[in-house]
């Protein structure tokens, strides 16, 4: 099936806001098959809507609107799409009580505006939006589907994953479609697809594979498409297997995971605790870490160093060691690492200093050069890297290169 | 005059990455006095590009392009545009010398598709792109204009600020439009909207006022547009100046500044250091202060106290006091305040405690509970929030709303 994407409303065309709501869209629907042909963003006028879908019915099977449905913005976006059936609006009891016993809760009182938010084109059937007060819409055109939704980005990912992508399975349907994707991290795409380049040659036509690359980490997703839905989940998962079977070291996990969740779960089976100092990062790392739920069972704490002061009064950093190497070296990130077991007992600590500019580089240590350093009271290991000279980009460029160290570290001690 | 922009790629289509170019380019075109018409996301394919600039010029002046420009894709955006304006490509050779200047630099041989991309329309003027190999382009069509860019988010800024938005005010004269942008935090647009009525009220036809919220923050964007150069940069003072005579308290800093730089002028004011004990953030204050360049003038160094053992071995804290207010409380944050204080010797410091939520949460403090607390060895304030149910929302709200009390505590101290 196609589909295409028109979002409504003068906040994306003056760049107010960012459309991320398209880019989620189009990564659901792709998942279940569908091509989305065009994304297009329109002004709240009549005559905008209107062309941008009799357009998008040239090719389009389905058209997703979203946005234009707010009590102040309602009648233009439901009286254009009620001319564009032949329809008229009519009022929806069901939907004006609700937004009343909504309202009745809060302790105010709808107003006129609710009154109309309530009228729908005739031939609408109603989404039942269980996150707002606006319901989604879906309409019957020509052999061909509209569906209206609210541009409030969880209003409409609820929308879409509850109501309308099994409608749209259903309404055009296909042959069975299915996924695995593969999370890594260390590696390029490049060295990546070369080390898999034998798995890659042998998977069968109705099975391909992407590389979808973000912030140092890789994605490989196999998408295949079947008759046979069986033989098709089969398949997947054995090619899975000999993708695995081929990077071991390079996977940290499976579809939606994160590589923080991964360290935790590396921790967890040791029954470690973790703690982190920080100087350029300056508690990025702890942030990503933290940002799991259930993290304090393995999380201990941080010293973000910022000062150099604090490098020695609480992480023991010699005197002579800062004098000698400087607080971005090798020597500073080790005795920070001793520092971070000893001052918050933890049985592993991270350490990391750098300079992330846009001042403060030299010559032999330019904006970018960070140092890191992972380990226990028995080992540690140390890792240079040269980033960029964007400040904020070296900063998470840094946190993920030490996530990925964490686990690194975890796993050749977990052997 | 109105602009329409397309972006040319499967990536977007596909929702492998999100288009925060056209938001951007709304943005600054909005700034220059233009109106952006639509925005539209096509395939990389001859007949999609071909529709949308035919039909982007039924209501444009101007067309700009980005996306489709890279050593793979070059032939098929720039043949189409050729055929779209009855042109030859031509080899060009600066263009290509560029090129092979850059490989040699970097020790590498440019490939033939490096060759093609020195093929323009040829009667296209080329944009330097300091930024990458890809030139912009500037071809004339029928009194109106096509640009092509790369799509790169760091190489289209680049152009766009300094070729094509020059080129498009002078191709496009409109009469002089300036800005003023105002930052507040700490209000919600209703009431900022009801304690500057007055001035609201009072503003000339010619000038208005925006209010655009975001993260707790709300931006307020004074636009202008008048023959009278001098006279409209006066108006603009002036009503800016009425504004901030009318919400002093809550105008932290004007157009691109942020509220943890305006944080750290304040400390730099006094010579004042900063340290940070941070509990539900895990780092994340300590993160944002320290984005700013320079932080490390004022920003000391933070605990992240995220076991309750490091709040006491490290902090302070009384083990009585965990027991009888628990973690998440006003005690807590004091105590921890206090031994921040001691600890880092910084002359202020703040402390948050919550519960970030999924887990933890209880009848008396559900998820979404966050005590903080701001201070010196004389005077401590503290403040309590009810965010909601979401772990990394409830994380950032809180980290922001700490940064304003911060600084509503070092605009009282200054007083």
């Amino acid at each position: 099936m196609k589909v295409q994407l028109i979002t409504i409303g003068d906040e994306i065309l003056i760049g107010q806001i960012v459309d991320t709501n398209s880019a989620w869209m189009a990564q659901q629907l792709n998942l279940v098959g569908a091509q989305v042909t065009e994304i297009v963003s329109v002004s709240d006028e009549s005559d905008a809507i209107t062309e941008a879908m009799e357009l998008a019915f040239k090719q389009a099977d389905a058209v997703l609107l979203t946005g234009g449905l707010g009590p102040t913005k309602d009648d233009i976006t439901k009286t254009t799409l009620a001319t564009f059936l032949g329809q008229e609006l009519v009022f929806h009891e069901p939907t004006y009580d609700r937004i009343c016993r909504f309202f009745e809760r809060i302790g105010k009182a709808p107003t006129d505006a609710h009154r109309h938010q309530s009228y729908m084109p005739e031939g609408a059937e109603l989404l039942h939006n269980k996150m707002g007060t606006a319901p989604g819409m879906w309409m019957e055109y020509n052999d061909k589907v509209i569906v209206s939704m609210p541009g409030v980005p969880y209003e409409m990912k609820y929308l879409m994953e509850h109501e309308v992508l099994p409608r749209l399975k259903d309404r055009f349907p296909s042959l069975p479609i299915a996924h695995r994707t593969l999370l890594t991290a260390g590696e390029g795409e490049s060295r990546i697809a070369k080390r898999i380049e034998q798995v890659e040659n042998g998977l069968p036509s109705y099975i391909k594979l992407a590389y979808l690359p973000n912030l140092g980490q890789v994605r490989l997703r196999l998408s295949g498409s079947h008759e046979n839905e069986h033989q098709l989940n089969q398949s997947l998962d054995q090619f899975a297997q000999e993708i695995k079977d081929s990077i071991p070291e390079l996977i940290f996990g499976e579809e939606e995971d994160l590589l923080s969740a991964a360290v935790g779960r590396l921790l967890q089976k040791r029954n470690w605790k973790l703690s982190t100092a920080e100087s350029c990062t300056g508690g990025h790392l702890a942030h990503l870490i933290t940002t799991v739920p259930g993290s304090s069972d393995y999380f201990w704490g941080s010293v973000v160093a910022y000062d150099n002061s604090i490098k020695q009064s609480l992480l023991n950093v010699q005197t002579s060691t800062l004098e000698q190497h400087g607080a971005v070296s090798e020597e500073t990130v080790k005795e920070m690492v001793a520092g971070a077991l000893e001052l918050l007992k933890t049985d592993i600590a991270i350490a990391i200093s750098g300079i992330a500019g846009p001042g403060g580089g030299t010559e032999e240590k330019p904006v970018g050069t960070i140092w890191m350093a992972v380990g226990t009271p028995k080992d540690v290991w140390t890792k240079k890297l040269q980033a960029g000279k964007n400040r904020l980009k070296n900063i998470e460029y840094a946190t993920n290169h030490a996530l990925n160290f964490i686990r690194q570290f975890l796993l050749a001690e977990n052997n």
